[in-house]
């Protein structure tokens, strides 16, 4: 389990630090601005979701399984890649029938610390999050949740869910509750700026210029704390897409989306919302003048993206799930 | 390694036989026909493309990485789906542009085996093979040789493939080879037939009358031996394609298709090259018809059934692979 092996983490550290005195490895170095940290090690969890580790075995299997699509040929893992950091590389997804999404695939990893899900916030949780892919019609294109429960009667999950979910059984709120478990295992920590925070290791001369340049332009007002995210929601006038807005319609939330995190972004372009934005210096030029109106050199620029490399965590080690499936037929799959 | 395991199993099952004596655990059961065997351990490994461990954790990369096609979207997985028995359990696989291609996606498992590679054949080795479907236009779509290593460069492969083929360095010739190795670790022993023929476990009543069925009816004729199959190219006359005489043109190879193995058979539906068998038993009874002139009765195809799902075997344990990506920049993909 993640969380016990993170809590077994967590206590080494204390105990290294109650250790090294005054050493100066374990001492966070004296220039990292106020606020940055290493990345949290308790993900939140809901009291009406605990984690298990039957209940993450299970979120695995469904996270990588394409009968959650109409065609069967989309899984979660389709397009939030955890061979590639979480996303696909896309600037926006390709799904059922090669259609397209309208905005970019934000990455898995570390989601289980962002106060609201989706680009607009429009999930409160993972497991609200994790009931729309399945049934939106250009992505995996089911039905309706009832034919979610189908698919997963028919693949085989019965007994699985049964023994996770002892009363419930099969069902579209256990399928999202345990998919969302699985996520809240996939976080990424041990990134070199963690490393060097906790005096275990070093950055660049152009990283450090990078972190104390954010500080002081002022991209760590909205890209605050350990997660380099205040996880709010604030205004960012840039393309045509209204964010938050085309969900509530209020003008207040126009072009309203997530501060999204720092952390892993070196490896999750493209970049923004529309995922029209190529490369993380472009995207970080981009930021600078729309949100803090700063025009920066591009030595800046170069920093800058030293420093939010960085923030490149380890990932999780995933055994790859043999998924359940009838003997002798194959499932129903459709166009 | 698989290999090594592999060998160590070997060598273990040799010593249990050493000391079994004349015991009945460990002895093979005198109903078993002539020919039946456990899965092999060795697979035949090319002398121009010898096994290493770097090689696999590499061809494992590449098997799993949807940088190999056009779209990004398709990787070796994505229809021999290591989940899912080697298998997309699809009629025939949605490739480039939701396009399908003409046959059923075979499984790789246990694919190392095998006298020739693809339905028809014209591939001598899984060398061969893994160079069809990245430039297949209706599979991975990528525009030639060329493509496919500029798009291996991109995303960062460079070294890995020096450290693997000290000389070579990337290559598509290289790729195939490093995919080929993943391949020959990709074997299921273990199937209940197998403990059963070394008297370490139990097969029901009606899979020993199916076992007994298709020796006598002649099914083993073809599907003979350990493998299950002959690993020969036989007249199938199903259906409207011709099989490897689509490749060479002869009169003589009309129809005529690889002799399938029935190791995990009962877990790789639907059925025969084009897909359209949804179930085994359906299978079996057109077999039988088709190649034997021979009329099932329903209790007889229940019982080969039965049989043919002792032959479902253990899938290897595969840590899912973190592909290399560059840092604060996406590949460019293509429709």
């Amino acid at each position: 389990m993640k969380l016990c092996s993170n809590i077994a983490r967590s206590a080494a550290a204390v105990l290294f630090l109650l250790f090294a005195g005054s050493a100066i490895a374990g001492e966070r170095p004296a220039d990292i601005p106020e606020g940055m940290g290493i990345l949290p090690v308790n993900v939140p969890v809901p009291t009406d979701n605990p984690m298990s580790a039957a209940k993450v075995e299970l979120g695995k299997k469904l996270y990588f399984d394409p009968a959650l699509s109409k065609s069967g040929q989309f899984s979660c893992n389709s397009c939030h890649n955890l061979g590639t950091w979480g996303v696909d590389n896309q600037a926006t997804s390709i799904g059922h029938r090669w259609q397209r999404g309208g905005r970019n695939a934000p990455t898995v990893l570390n989601s289980g610390f962002w106060s609201k899900q989706f680009w607009d916030g429009r999930a409160p949780l993972l497991e609200d999050q994790a009931k729309g892919p399945p049934l939106n019609p250009v992505e995996m294109a089911l039905g309706s949740e009832a034919d979610a429960v189908a698919r997963l009667q028919m693949a085989g999950y019965n007994a699985e869910f049964d023994a996770v979910f002892d009363k419930g059984g099969i069902s579209f709120d256990n399928m999202a509750k345990a998919i969302a478990a699985f996520e809240r295992t996939l976080n990424t920590p041990d990134a070199a700026f963690d490393l060097y925070l906790q005096g275990k290791g070093k950055i660049s001369a152009a990283a450090k210029r990078g972190m104390l340049k954010v500080a002081d332009v002022g991209c760590t007002s909205c890209h605050a704390g350990a997660l380099f995210s205040n996880n709010k929601f604030v205004a960012f006038q840039y393309g045509s897409d209204t964010g938050l807005k085309s969900v509530t319609g209020k003008a207040d939330d126009d072009h309203v989306f997530r501060v999204q995190s720092w952390r892993n972004v070196a490896m999750t372009a493209p970049y923004f919302h529309d995922g029209k934005t190529a490369t993380l210096a472009e995207a970080v030029d981009v930021m600078a003048r729309v949100q803090l109106d700063t025009v920066l050199s591009k030595a800046e620029v170069a920093d800058i993206v030293a420093f939010l490399e960085t923030l490149t965590g380890v990932l999780p080690s995933i055994t790859y799930p043999q998924l359940p499936r009838p003997a002798g037929q194959t499932l129903e799959w459709h166009e």
